[in-house]
């Protein structure tokens, strides 16, 4: 490992994080309260410490792949904990070990938080809060769409900027065209929903909050009872279609944009993850409709949002699904594995690898039938090679293996098997709200530190794609190399 | 499909189901109970009925893949049917969907029951009950070495016989001898655990019941606290042992007879399911112990014979585990996906495919440190062809696939999500007891008529490896095809 790179880098990512923390500060001193300072001290300490390590070593170039994973692991780790320091700082978030766990969910766009009474933090804080998940979501796109088809990670390579296959088209010939595509369509998505929630009478800044946890998924909520404070149809439809959309593989959009509707309809993945959200919408609205609601309109309303909510892992709530009857979460619970579409801001085991299993499947039933023939995987009409196909078994087995492992872990704090569970899933699928213990009317603040510290561990596991966390305990990665035979 | 060759096999099945029936009738005979009748009745009705199918049609040479799901599955079900007779005619059972589900339940050698008060059942009845454990047992261990490698489902062809890889070695030559082998091994068991348990002063008739259903992995009690009715640490001890060496591959039984001791240790699956054992029953030791207990030897017993009984998938119990701590819980759990070893009566997912899904993880995070590295999949010092390691593949999400749906199906009977999934978790992997509303204090006597056949299909399903089944529902199966060209 060549530590000098990877120390500047993250140099370099902290000064950015120093920058990205003045909006928050311009808000606080607009709002003139208590917050100014954590915000003066947090942008110094972070942009002077990100400048000396951004300074210490000689800029060399190539990356390797180990250097790759630590600049990726470690760079989300410090930003976090840097981050952090404006909670600290003004005494909103006490704890460090709370406030790193808040932080953490908000890059990580996940949403789960440890603070029983929102409302009465200072708007700069709050606006901070919900400003990284915005970050984190703009973070994701690079690394799932530039970053990890080169590391090769857990089978990223079939969605290789937009089309799934060996030989991917690219949007732009080269990475930086494509995050600067990306970037814009974010930005118009967030400008356009802002808009809309305005329209709808929301305040200019909790349409920009909410819009901030819309579209990076994340779901930090600025009132005690999420979105449902808003008893507004009108806002719960607007935020629900923008989680739904936030959810969609970015690279759509862009095909729309050029015209290229046919292969936007086509795309296998959006059509899995639109059925997947079609039927669990219409199966719990026929569920809760029976047994609660009797009033199918809101039914379907509630239902959506919901929905919506949890299979693009953004974890806002209009209502407390905990209550809902057992058949309704199960569905939700089962999202929270599925999530999102790749090359989203989701989360979860994402609805391209769930598709290429669903294949796997239906393909072992022709072999019973045809024992001898030879039947590639097909998505779309390209062939995903043999080698991804099994980098995805991998990746839904370790998935498994750290959420059982996890939940065993988790169980240790004395509750039940289902809020274990669904709190493990809610974190490593970075959705937020679980069932039970921490179900959407509660939060995490009753769980332990050493709780604390794991789920913090499984939010940044499940955003990071799981073997980008995990291969950094492999001892080669830490051998240190000498030059030049290093460069 | 050639219908012919399907009924007239299924009908010697009937043959041969109606004189097992015989052993039974002796025994209602002996105690001379109200259960003779029924006996002589059920006999007649199986006999007559089984020797009209099997002369019905010409016999021809040569069963291809479709007869032979459709022989495997239908033989399951109708030999069910017919074992059922015995509980409806003496009115032990009087609902007919009941008494299939406890045959179905005695034949997959699940043991889930739904008889509450199982001690006023005649002796007759009860012995049958247990004896449909044993003759299931013996006919899985057919089914899954000779047959399944042939029909090539969910990976089996690589625990062919005895060695995994692509060219085993036989145990002996042919199938039939393979099968003679695995008798003669299967009865020894049987003879000596029937000893050893009347050596522990239980009755000649208690011990052989509680043998089929130890042997077979099957676990229906003849008490209503099942083996918890005997209060000796001894006879727990026989029955928890026993229970593990049922679910070790019985062809390794034969290497040891043949003094190959070093094949047997080396060997990779019983390594993992002994290395499972030894985990999950010091952990839930430890867990019990310090949290209810206060007795670690006493701690010890109680979860050896808990673990043993679930990996096995039996389901004999000496306590209500369902009163241990979540933790403990969730390891039995686990238990119930996992399983014992291929080639034994047990059932779940089996250790096999584990280890190979586990080495499928460990080989992707080499390939991130070498991504053009070829790395195959070794068992022992063989290598798993990469087809076999898709089909492993896909009988994992298969099983996953069918255990969330059946959860939510059985979650509309208004039950939590806990009991509805390890309900599921207990019938698919043929274990019996699961955790919550059909816990091992209680049985499934309050499912709806509905659940029970649905219990029933998961049941079949997780004991004909899955694909057996779900392979008769596609239409290609149901051509019927004429001659010559079908032969």
């Amino acid at each position: 490992m060549n530590y000098g790179v990877v120390i500047k880098i993250v140099g370099y990512l902290l000064l950015v994080e120093s920058a990205l923390m003045i909006p928050a500060l311009l808000v606080a001193l607009y709002y003139n309260q208590s917050d100014i300072m954590a915000f003066i001290v947090s942008i110094l300490i972070t942009g002077i410490i990100g400048f000396i390590m951004s300074r210490s070593f000689q800029y060399k170039k190539g990356i390797k792949v180990k250097e790759g994973l630590a600049i990726v692991a470690f760079g989300w780790i410090l930003v976090s904990f840097f981050g952090s320091l404006p909670f600290i700082i003004s005494n909103s978030v006490p704890s460090w070990i709370d406030a790193f766990f808040e932080t953490v969910s908000g890059f990580t766009t996940t949403g789960a938080t440890i603070i029983d009474n929102v409302e009465i933090l200072p708007k700069g804080i709050l606006f901070w809060r919900s400003f990284t998940h915005w970050i984190g979501g703009m973070g994701i796109l690079v690394f799932t769409i530039a970053l990890l088809p080169i590391l090769g990670v857990g089978g990223f390579q079939i969605f290789k900027v937009e089309s799934p296959g060996p030989s991917p088209d690219r949007i732009a010939p080269k990475v930086r065209d494509t995050a600067k595509i990306l970037y814009i369509t974010y930005t118009v998505m967030t400008i356009v929903q802002i808009i809309l929630l305005v329209l709808g009478r929301m305040s200019l800044y909790d349409a920009a909050l909410h819009t901030f946890g819309t579209v990076g998924t994340g779901g930090f909520g600025i009132k005690n009872t999420s979105v449902g404070a808003y008893n507004s149809t009108y806002i719960h439809l607007v935020i629900g279609i923008f989680m739904a959309l936030s959810g969609v593989n970015f690279a759509l959009y862009y095909s729309l944009f050029r015209g290229k509707l046919k292969e936007v309809i086509r795309d296998e993945e959006l059509r899995l993850y639109l059925g997947i959200i079609i039927s669990a919408v219409i199966l719990i609205a026929l569920n809760i409709n029976k047994t609660m609601y009797n009033n199918f309109g809101i039914s379907l309303r509630d239902s959506f949002f919901q929905v919506s909510s949890i299979i693009t892992t953004t974890g806002y709530t209009t209502v407390d699904f905990d209550q809902w009857p057992t058949f309704s979460r199960i569905i939700l619970f089962l999202l929270m594995f599925i999530g999102g579409c790749a090359g989203s801001t989701a989360g979860g085991i994402k609805n391209i690898r769930i598709l290429v299993l669903l294949k796997l499947v239906r393909r072992e039933f022709s072999k019973i039938f045809h024992p001898r023939a030879i039947i590639p995987i097909k998505v779309g009409d390209k062939i995903v090679p043999n080698e991804t196909v099994a980098s995805i078994n991998s990746f839904f087995m370790l998935y498994i293996i750290i959420f059982v492992l996890g939940t065993m872990l988790i169980s240790l704090e004395g509750i039940d098997i289902e809020s274990s569970a669904s709190t493990v899933a809610a974190t490593l699928g970075n959705i937020g709200p679980a069932l039970g213990f921490a179900g959407p009317s509660k939060t995490y603040s009753q769980f332990s530190y050493a709780s604390k510290l794991l789920l913090s561990l499984f939010m940044l596991l499940g955003r990071l794609e799981l073997f980008t966390i995990i291969a950094l305990f492999s001892p080669s990665i830490w051998k240190k190399e000498f030059l030049p035979k290093n460069m």
